[in-house]
This record gives C-alpha cells, structure tokens and sequence, in this order.
C-alpha cells in the first residue's frame, strides 16, 4: 500500500465530517425545527458512511502494513496512522450489538433525562442512567488494556494517559487550595460593587464590542464567522471556517461577552494548527483538555486580567452608548471576579467552576470503581455541595439533572473542564518567562500571545499527547499550583485582601 | 427487485442533494471565503457520490427490472422510475470525472466571477467562462439525441421538450407586443411620481413588512427560513426546511420587498408538493419555467393588483413609521410599477424584463449553436442592450458579470425565466374562472389563491411534464397572448392610457 492511498482514504473520512459539521452547526443555529427528523437522517447516513470506512477493509489494510512498514510514511502519515490505530482498536474490540444497544440507550436516557428534568424527579431518569452505566462497563470490559481501574479506562478517552492517581492527588490539592482561597475571602474580602451589571445593553450593542474584541485575541473572520444558539460551541470545518456560537442576555452582559470570549480560545486553536495536518485526524485539539486549555485561557486568563480590560473597557463604554459611563473602571473590572457558591455548573464563577467539576469527578468514580446504588446518588450529590459549597440544591433539576452528560453516557469528560483550568493558568506562568504579558495586553496588537500558544500549543493538532504539549511548552508536568497562585493574585486583589 | 430496494435507492440520493444544499446554501450566504476551496472539495465529493449512484448498478437493475414489471411499482415509484430513466438515458454515457471536474470548474467558476466583478473586469472571468462552456459543450456531445441544435439539449434540461423553434417563434411575438406596448407609453403615458421611493427604509423596517407579507403569501416560517445573500434564491432541502434569501437596499424599499416576494413563490412551490413524493426525484419543481411561474405568479401577477397593494399599503407605512405617511395610496401603487430601460436584469420592471431574457437567449444560442469567441461577448451583450433597451452598459459589471448563471454553468436557464413570465399571466387568466382574485386580496385571508395553485400546480411537483401541468390548470397550450394583454391591463391603468 501507498501511503496517499491512505491519505487520501483519511481525506474522505474527513470530507464527510465537514460535511456533517455544517449540518450540525446548522441544526444548532437555525434549521426549522420542523426539520429535524429529516435532518437526522441525512446525518446518520453521513455518519454511517465515516464509521464503515473508519473500521473498513482499507483502514484495516493500511494499519496492517504501515505498522510494519513505518519508515514508508512521512511525519504526518506516522502521527495521523498512530490516532486511527488507537480509535480502530477500540472500536474493533466491540461486538456490533452492544454498540446498537448502546446507541439505543442513551438515546432512550436523553428522552428520560429531558422528562426528569420536566419533572424535577431524578426517579424518572434513574433506570436509564442504570443502564447507561452497565452497558459502559461492559464497553471498558472491552476496552480495558493496562489501565488501573475502571474509571482510568474512561478518562483515557478524553484525555489519554490521564489517571485517577494524578487527579486524586491533583484534584485534592486544588479542592483544598479552593476551600482555603474561598474561606479567606469570605471572611476579610470587601465585596465589589455588582449592581450596575444587569443594565441593559442590547444585542447590538454587545456584538459591537465583543466581535472586536474576540478579532483582538487573534480569531480571524476571514476564516470564521460568529452565530447565534442556545448552547454555544465552536466547531472547526478546517482550518479556515472556523464558527463560534454565543447566546446574548441583555440585561446581563458578562453571558455573551465572557462567553464568546471562551469560544474564541477554541476557535483560536482550530485556525492555527499546522496546515500540513489538514485533512487527517491530527487536524484537531490534542484532546478536550488541551481544547478547553485554550478557551479557559482567554476566559480566565485574559478575562481576569486589569491590563486586558484597562485598555477594552473605554470600547465597551463606547459601543454601549452611555450605559456604564458612570461606572469607574475600578467598579466595572471588579464586578466582573465576584465569587460565589452556585449550585448551576454552567453559570459558576471562576473560583468555584472547578469544585463543581471535582464532586462530579468523585462520584463518577464512585460508580465505577465502586460499588454505589444508582437511587443513592441525589443523596450523595447533594451532601457534596454542601461540603465543598455550603449550599445544598433544592430538587434535582437545580442538583444531579442540570448536566446532559451522564444521558449520553459521557462519563469520564467533566475532568476535562477542570484540565482545561490547571493546563490554562500553568501556561501562563510559562508565557510570563517570555513575553510581558500585561504589556502585550495594554497595547493595541495582542499578536505575540496569540504566537507563543501557536508555537507551544495550536500549531501540533493532535500530533502530540497531551502531557507532552504541556511539558515540552512549560518545562514540567501538570502542577496544580499555578491555578492556586492565578487565583489567589486575581481575587484577592479584587476583595482587597493583602497577603 | 423490490420497490422498496428502488425506494431507499432514491431516498440515499435524496440525502446526499440534502446534504449538498445545505452545503451550497451554506457557501451563498456566509461561508468564510477564504475556505472555498475546501467546500468545492467537500461539494464535489458528495456530488460524486450521487452522481455515482444516480448511474450506479442499482439504478441500472432498477430501470432494467422496473421497465419491464410497471406493475410492481406504486404511483410513486411509477413517477419517479419515468423521471431517473430520463437522467439516466442522458447521463450514464457521461464519465464520472466530467462531472466531477464540472462541479469543481463551476465552483472556481463562481469565484473567479466574484472577483471579477468586484474588479468591474471581464477579462478576470474569461478564461473560467471559457472553461465552463467547453465543459458544457463537452457534456452536450454525451447528451444529444434528436434534438435539433445543441442549445436545444439545454433548454430540454430546464424545460422539457421546448425548443428554440419554439421559442424563436413566442419571443418574436413578445418582443414585437412589448416594444409595441412601450412605444405607446412613452408617447401616450402619464409618468407616474416616484419621487419618494427613495426615501430612506432601513432594513429592519423592510424586513418587518416583507416577512409578514410572505407569510399572508402562504410561506410557512415554521419550515422555513430567510437570510441574506449577494444573489437571492430559494432552496428547498425538503419540504419541512425551504430557504429563501434576499438581499436589501435602504434607499430602494423595491429590491427588498419584490426580491423576497419573487422567492417566496418558489418557497410555497417546495413547501406544498404532496408529501408521498419525499425522497424521490418526484419532489421537486416539474422544470425551471413552472418553477419561475410560481414565483412570477407573486411578483408579477400579484404585486401588480392594485387590491394587493390596498390592503398591504398601510402595514408598510406602519413599519416605515412616518416615511411614507404624505404618500397617497394612488401614488405609491403607480410608482411600482413605473417602467423605463435599465441595464440590470434583476432590477429590471416587469415590462422590461422579457427583453433582457431575450438577450441572454440570442447570446446563449450564439455560444453554443454558431462561433462566437468568448472574449467578443462583451462587446456583443453591449450593442443588443443598445438595439433592444435603447441603452448600453458603461462597464461589465452592469453588463455582462451581472448574473451568476454563467458561473455556474446555468446555460439554457434564462428562458425559463419569459416561460415563468408567460405561464404565471396564463395560470392567472385559469384561476380567474374559478376565483375572484381582487376580492381574496382585498381579504385578510390569501388562502384561496395558494390552495388553487397547490391543487392545480404545486402538489404534482415533477410527476407531470410543464405542458401537461400548463394545459390541465387552463384548458390550454403556452399562449403568449396573456402575458402581453396582462402587463397591457396593468400598464396602462398605471400610465393612463384609455384603449
């Protein structure tokens, strides 16, 4: 075999996947939802194309030889051979019915998750998530290599070579520093002034200020564009279409704003990966740590820096025509790193997002790589908030319902978010070695932090692993501590507590 | 063979055109440019894998088996065997890399017109022009049968059997009927006042108006969007997902709002063919002239009533807040329909317009049945705006690089335009026997007239050819008589002529 036999095999798969991340995009952007059932179908005819040449006679065949003959492929061959090898295995591992069952049930548990949610009754959802559960631990049963536990075989997935044995010493160590961050500015913190944040400032008038600011941090529009959904994404066709989505609420500005400014980290990263990639499975995020990296990045990073809105709030003043001309810019940038406990993942602050992330982490851990009944798990999820947060949910759509994850049986993925957090800050500190960072952000060309991620982190797609990108671009593994030390200097600069 | 085996056939191609017109919807109204060479990639791939089934062994069974075992088949699959069997006749002989390099040479087509029209430069479209004609005369050589010129080959494409010895003959009596009818109003006419029309409307405003209008026209917004694009078109994914797109000038209330009202009848066209025909070939447009009958049936048979205007009137002087109040009813009706020679197609009046289709059509028939060197054209489209309208274009970009058609390779379109003109005044005259138009359109319920059309046009979609539809809704063959005696009706109420 030759190796643009393969390529070229590889460049078909990922022709159909552009294809189908059109149609996605525009099932969640504006597609009549009258629509929908026809449009299900043309994706999973689509879908079912990709799958049958990903497991097909010619992956097969190129697996077989190129594995015995690497020296036949150039460097994008080897990296591109090395991630379809790892997916075949696991999919080939698998016998056909239990991935037609398990595709059944977690449609069937999306539906019982939704009703749950309608009624604010965990019972409705709790067989479903039953079985969810069971027919994951028959795939990891499948899966199993070396991996320690269970629980290891799932986070492989999302975020290869991760364990249980870092996150539980990693995730201890940042539960801990969290705990400790948050008692210390409860008990001495002044409180910023947030009451002006719920003006109004319309749609316009957001989208104004944030699509120049998101073309600041670097993301290009003319390799991308910026849509309205209701769950924003961003989705990379290739590298030059890039799409973000964002929501806007009007009466809260920080929703569009913080959140196209966390897509952006995203869509960043797509346009930026090497183009010699394009077209196999390297042109993508090394993982959805490494992605999430990214969008926290500009989120925590950028977004809590003074220098960053020194220099962006007189725009924001501007596009919003008098609203907040009142407002100091002292006020405006402290309002924006008011902390507090929160029982909605989604709509957490940047202190307390990661313990949402840690009581999920511990419990998915529980129920694979313990025994836990499935009706205990309101009971623990509950008492858990109220250890880590001190608050305690009132029904179960504001407790254990409020995620999609669990209905699709994507266990394993919440330690990402929490990855993306440590990886972000560890980065940072790394860039601050080479580049001025609050100098960079008071000028008026954001450029050379764009450069360094792009050099370090955008430009290798998927061609490195995840510990290696983050080593080779800091000089250590991941060390939670630089998300301690990042807080710490934002917040309590804000709540005026002197170290 | 089953039926069923020929169904689900049909239902894959249906998919793929689904996923290609997303695709292409896509491309027209913000795609990021620079990525166009990565959908013409993604586009001819799926295209290609249509292609290959509409000529493909199962298709050869199907029409083999069916051909001989009619019976077998249900109404359904009666209708859409007849119309696979015309394809296939005409395109089997075509190799699949003609027309993969045609649908690539088209999309590069469509740039280079792009460019080329910024550039207000012909030259700059030339050689891609050239390319697409010889690409298409390269496919006629496949296609022809008995059909006397080549041109005629690809009139029968949009059209079903017309032909140039047809239409040489109807566009003589129009052309002659026109020229007539604005002799006598330039030398008989009162110019009505239109002053005010530019007066400024902005989008918004316009779009308010426009999208309650579309809807009292029976476009249903729950299957169905509006968006906005360079050339406005209809699509139709399928009948749950129909897209029209517009493009609007502030200054121009006209373009905006005729625009919109001219797609919409291609919209409630895809909207209302009978449902049994989904995922068949038989769900579509019986040709380009019915499909423009529909259309024109809005623009020029509707939104030239007066009773339309009557009622639509004060709702656009509501959403223009105040622009228009000073305007007398009587004045801004008989300023839409003002007419006077123009050199740009789509902004042409509804009198004017056949005699730029009469353009096109000599200049395609020259191409494609005489010698004629591309680089000539130019000069060609020139001197006959000047013989027909009196006027001649200052540069190509209100010349020749005015419509997108040839970009696309579209030759042996343009009639269906004049064959939609003189269908819809046709279709009129028919539904005035079983309807008194003026009085549902001074109602607050246009239901009728939809109902007439979906019942005598619209459900049939492509199971019966244009003439059999033309003469079971009127009693009669295409006549160009009512065409000219309706612009006759309208004109010269507007421009006061007593006959």
């Amino acid at each position: 075999m030759k190796e643009q036999e393969f390529l070229t095999e590889l460049k078909e798969m990922d022709m159909l996947q552009q294809a189908l991340g059109i149609l996605e995009w525009d099932t969640q952007t504006g597609m009549p939802e009258e629509a929908s059932d026809y449009r299900g179908e043309v994706s999973s005819y689509l879908y079912g194309q990709y799958f049958a040449k990903k497991v097909g006679p010619k992956m097969t065949e190129a697996i077989d030889y190129f594995s015995q003959h690497p020296k036949e492929l150039s460097e994008v061959g080897k990296a591109a051979l090395s991630l379809v090898k790892e997916e075949y295995d696991r999919e080939q591992a698998v016998p056909n019915a239990l991935m037609v069952e398990y595709s059944k049930a977690t449609s069937d548990a999306h539906h019982a998750w939704q009703k749950a949610r309608k009624e604010k009754d965990f019972s409705l959802f709790q067989e479903a998530l039953q079985e969810n559960i069971r027919l994951t631990k028959e795939l990891i049963s499948y899966w199993k290599k070396e991996e320690k536990t269970d629980y290891d075989v799932l986070l492989n997935i999302y975020e290869p070579n991760m364990t249980t044995e870092v996150l539980d010493d990693v995730f201890s160590t940042v539960r801990e520093g969290i705990i400790a961050l948050r008692q210390k500015i409860v008990e001495e913190g002044v409180n910023p002034r947030t009451d002006f944040l719920n003006r109004k400032m319309s749609e316009s008038q957001q989208r104004q200020f944030i699509i120049k600011v998101v073309q600041d941090l670097g993301f290009d529009l003319n390799r991308g564009r910026v849509d309205d959904t209701t769950h924003p994404f961003a989705t990379g066709i290739n590298h030059r279409d890039v799409r973000l989505t964002n929501r806007w609420n009007e009466t809260d500005l920080t929703m569009g704003i913080m959140g196209l400014i966390h897509e952006a980290g995203h869509g960043v990263y797509e346009q930026n990966i090497a183009e010699k990639f394009e077209n196999t499975p390297v042109h993508e995020g090394a993982s959805m740590g490494i992605h999430e990296s990214q969008s926290l990045f500009n989120e925590l990073v950028i977004a809590s820096r003074k220098s960053f809105w020194q220099r962006q709030y007189p725009y924001l003043q501007e596009c919003a025509q008098g609203t907040f001309d009142d407002i100091s810019f002292e006020d405006f940038y402290a309002s924006l790193k008011q902390t507090q406990a929160s029982l909605i993942r989604i709509e957490a602050d940047s202190l307390t997002y990661i313990l949402h992330i840690i009581i999920r982490y511990e419990i998915e851990k529980m129920i694979f790589n313990e025994e836990v009944a499935v009706e205990e798990l309101p009971r623990i999820w509950n008492d858990k908030y109220e250890k880590y947060l001190g608050i305690r949910p009132k029904d179960d759509l504001e407790g254990i319902l409020q995620d999609v994850h669990w209905s699709a049986a994507e266990f394993g993925y919440f330690p990402s978010y929490a990855l993306g957090y440590m990886y972000a800050c560890q980065l940072y500190y790394a860039m601050k070695k080479d580049i001025d960072v609050d100098e960079v952000l008071s000028s008026q060309d954001y450029t050379p932090i764009r450069q360094w991620l792009t050099q370090n982190i955008h430009q290798y797609g998927a061609s490195k692993k995840p510990y290696q990108l983050i080593y080779d671009a800091t000089g250590e593994k991941l060390n939670p501590q630089y998300l301690l030390d990042y807080l710490q200097e934002i917040y309590f600069a804000v709540y005026q507590i002197n170290e």
